[in-house]
């Protein structure tokens, strides 16, 4: 069920028999030469809408597509929040959920920069009850796509060498198969970018120039798929295996709900 | 053009001609019984992302879509920030996009109850160059979209009585034109909604219990369509004819820049 | 009854028979060659005053006297708070005011740019009991004076042309009226001062030289009363015909409450 | 010159010659059964007000008059700020006052609860510079006006016994001259009020049941002049001695401006 | 007892028999040629444990180390938070301290230049009550070492003459006699050091080029043991004996508490 | 070197060759029956303070000694901050230290709770350079003191089971190395504390009754040193094996220093 696609009345006939619903967020931020710009908050998107499509008995909340890529400003097109700004959007979206009586929120993440923030405002909002000694109603999870189940052997495979952890070739696939029409080519010198810490967005311009960064297996892994880099495209349903662990994910994170039975119900594709 | 499905050297390219974004903000709120929660910000997504399909010259940011809806979280399924975080969000929002060189950032909005909290951020965005006596390389802009050229006169021959300015059939006619699989159906008594000021969310949910709200006209107009307050799918392409008048309000905000020549470039439905 | 120059116990008494309390809100900042700085808090304060010293039977609070002028620091004298801090600050005094059982607070603006961070505000004070869950003990209400019934056609009288929106001569004609020792003299060219939209300090002045500013209606209506404008003294109880108007506007915020006749107690002038 | 009832070339024409500024700050907050709630205020504004009429070369901003009463929030009719909102406030009128030149900046204060925040505020203000290695343009003066050259021993000489800290008969003494028509009167038990720490505002109201406070003196001195308790009104020119302080005090913290020779222009009464 | 060194079950059994804490907090700043960065810390955090190590019956808070030292941040070694991040600090503490049912928290303090940014804490933490009409749990105390009994003819009868208020000779005598092989020597110039206000960073350097400031005493007193200047050392025990004071005065912070006879349990140095 | 024990043309001096300072930081919360409240912060303290003794050529700031444990809360003697009254604070230290001249800020933490708030204001500190599209000039490195070289290694050796994530007989080792009077003895049952998710206080010691948890290792593997857990002083030297780790760690944190030889100057417990 997309939540945005819903009446009111809806959501209230869900919570009857349901108290968890799934947020995609991410970033959006530059992603080398050929990654699209929106491809942290895309991800999590497409994997949650597919979930849902492929008869997933989930509901998604719009998607949280602005998170903490300060580091990013360097590159055009990238926009960011300020941590802060970010953890107090975090806990005003908790607290409205909170409010209609969900209580279990999973956030599906698509930005490793965002782990940290992410966190940082769950214990802000979990504070507010351990402060004032009161039982606090949610629980908040957070789960990384590429954490699903299955997803880091799936990369293993497809991507043996150079997968990095931004920009990498699994999250460009992603975005590919879902928008077929922006794939972008373009030649990346070097093949697999350099790696190191993250800073201030002059220092990491300076020193990842073309945006790929920071991938930590150059010096030990063979380069054996370099073309997955520049244009990965890979088989539109390859990367969407990972729908059936988005699912189950969703589905542990609800211990105390019986979950109907996922009716087949493909629809088209929503926002 | 399409940030989020763009990569950071597109958009680099974009500056060099011009110096102006459009960036969708909208609201994710109940709109009564049959209106979408995602219709304040499906709104200004669907009309400018169409803007662009139909061949407007224009960038198109990733869509702001969770706003000022704090009277509206008696009802299941609303999102709100509190109006400081929103603003602080807008201003992250501006920020970022000046620091690539974007001098005229153009707000789409779908929400009435948005506009008050948007002019404060500005306000707060401007005042930092204003107190430390430097000048603002950036100029602001907010239009509502049914502030657009064409649209009330739009909406008057469409809408004749019980428009009202929330959950209004204009808008929800936009939605059912973009979603067509989402048209909810619903018998709405009374036809027309209760009208009132807009305080906090219990005393909204108990002046307007099916979430339909404030109809000025109510006493002035004779009711004469009905229908299309509990459905009010109309002609696919009726409200689209407000993507000239979209098209056209950014470029007017863009006072300075040559605009090249808009290219029919039609792309599928993109995020 | 003036809040500052009562005692608590009076206040006391206040309360036991009406919940509502008047704060006159403005804001401090240049109003062109020939307007005083303290104009827009000045005036609302002026008419609320007034209003009581006619016998009105109504609590003035101490008068709001700092607002959002930041567009106006370019010039000497303006003194202005961000809006983020201009929010805090009314949502205090709101939640003082409550505390005691105000049940329905009334602000009289003298500023137009002080609207949209009024109502924000107003929206914070709310979302508090939003997200809470809880009922709101209060009612907020936000009318500018010129908003006030029967001043529009006033002014449409006595300044048919050239009245503009910021350094106004109704306004300045309301504080010549109170300080007639304060009545300044200067030379304004243009007449009419040009209009454009507003952004930062620099801005504002680099093109509207003398701080007068925006006025829409140059080019439509002939210049009658050019005098008005540079200094524009007008009969001493013209501009106090809306007395009336504040005063019922202020009782129909009370709907619930039964008014006491107004005694014809006219008081010195107060603070 | 008042700064409210000047003009902006006014202001621009005073800081050719001088670069300080004077802000009467206070507080709105009971003053026990006799005393003014807007005592704190206007006390600071009269003593102010009249060194200008009685041909102070001095600059008179507008009065703060909210300030730090969070201890009184029992009693109706006073407003507080909270201290992070009090101290965010200050340090915007500091700094749109130093945006336009001012160089020393002087509170004439008239509510001891505000000293400490006060003195954080502009501490706050300093922080900015300090942090960021830059001078800092201006210089922060805080007085309350009881400590001005001479008050004290008038005082002394005036209420030799039960003069206390709040409510104090020196402060009433000044509103009832200056406003003789608001001179309140009860009966006061005991005539000299208790003595204690301040705390929250229940506990202030249980310990403080008609508001005055605290007073160390009951068991040292006996009890002269209990009248001036309950109704202190002193001879009108009395309490406006300390305008000579007040103004030379002013010029004390302004070292390297050349004073012009104070006018004898006395003006009405003015805000 | 020293809460950093016991476990939760023993701060669970203190509070069934007494509900205070004492906090040592100051600042980490500049000292002068001779004075340990750590001074203002050091001190109340030297004497609280003392008092508890000669038997004291107190319980001793972690240290909050770093306090209001905007001004020395002109001199290497200098930590300083923000007076806004500074009483947010205090109200965590506070509030986490109350959680635990503790209702009177002391806080023995190190640097006068905290004290004003400490009582606008103490109302920022009572305010949260006051505003909500709430009684507030709990009594917070602020007293700085050299307030406590005895100290003041003690400091005069050591240091004469120039003792001042910053890097003051007894301060370091205090850390000197815990951290005897922290002594430095130095050849101050001049031996007493100048007197002024205090304002940012660059203006305290420029005034006061070593380090050593405001001393009011330079022209009235003799000047009778520069050295204790330049290395005041003095007798090992005699800063100590104003343990006596702090435990005192800790106690009668406690007022509705019986206090268990102090054992006289000497422990090793703590922390 | 020891920054609170020296002076500052000692910290001049540093600066003039290393730009390199240590900061202990932890937590001050509940660990069980028999760990130290203080444990988080004492064990990072200890180490760093043991390294500077052995000779290691490292400055150590004072110790930030409040964390991030609102978790905590359900247990006497915690003391937590809120996540972002957390950042802000290590915000400010991150700019007073960068305003001397430190480029590399290293951060030695005690507690796992702390990582995410820590990352996450070391994004906000970056965020001000990268907004302003300036260069940041300090570089910021966290790292447990676990995860320093050798110490996986050396706790499975020690504890091959049953060693958890907090209060773990590793960092209850390393308080009764340096605080052998400090001791606790307790019987816990079980043995070996459960294990699960992290959220607000009361759902924390309804899980976790004696405050030990998550023991991720409960299932995997025998239980060999039970009585470890219970009161695990291990030799005194152990795990001060760990130093040699944390003087290395620091010393890569600087990259373009030149390091003076470590001279062996073995001093007695400082602070």
């Amino acid at each position: 069920m997309i939540l945005a696609l819903s009446t009111w009345p809806e959501i209230e006939a869900w919570l009857s028999r349901c108290k968890t619903v799934l947020i995609p967020i991410g970033s959006n931020e530059q992603h080398g030469p050929t990654g699209l710009l929106g491809t942290d908050w895309l991800c999590p998107e497409i994997i949650a809408h597919e979930a849902h499509r492929r008869g997933g008995d989930i509901l998604v909340a719009p998607t949280f597509n602005i998170g903490m890529a300060q580091h990013h400003l360097g590159f055009p097109g990238t926009i960011s929040l300020r941590p802060s700004t970010f953890q107090a959007a975090i806990c005003d979206w908790v607290e409205s959920l909170s409010r209609h009586g969900f209580e279990r929120i999973y956030f599906l993440n698509g930005h490793g920069g965002n782990i940290a923030s992410i966190e940082a405002a769950f214990s802000e909002a979990y504070a507010k009850y351990s402060f004032a000694a009161k039982s606090c109603p949610f629980m908040l999870k957070l789960r990384s796509w590429w954490k699903l189940p299955g997803i880091g052997s799936s990369c293993d495979e497809l991507f043996p060498s150079g997968h990095g952890s931004h920009a990498t070739p699994s999250e460009i696939a992603i975005t590919q198969s879902a928008y077929p029409d922006s794939i972008k080519k373009a030649i990346c010198t070097p093949q697999i970018a350099a790696t190191g810490p993250i800073r201030d967005a002059l220092d990491y311009r300076a020193r990842f120039p073309d945006g790929r960064s920071p991938n930590s297996q150059r010096s030990r892994l063979p380069v054996r798929n370099p073309r997955l880099i520049a244009h990965s495209r890979i088989d539109r349903d390859a990367p969407l295996s990972i729908i059936g662990g988005a699912r189950a994910e969703y589905h542990r994170s609800s211990t105390t709900n019986t979950i109907a039975a996922c009716r087949p119900l493909i629809r088209n594709r929503s926002c």
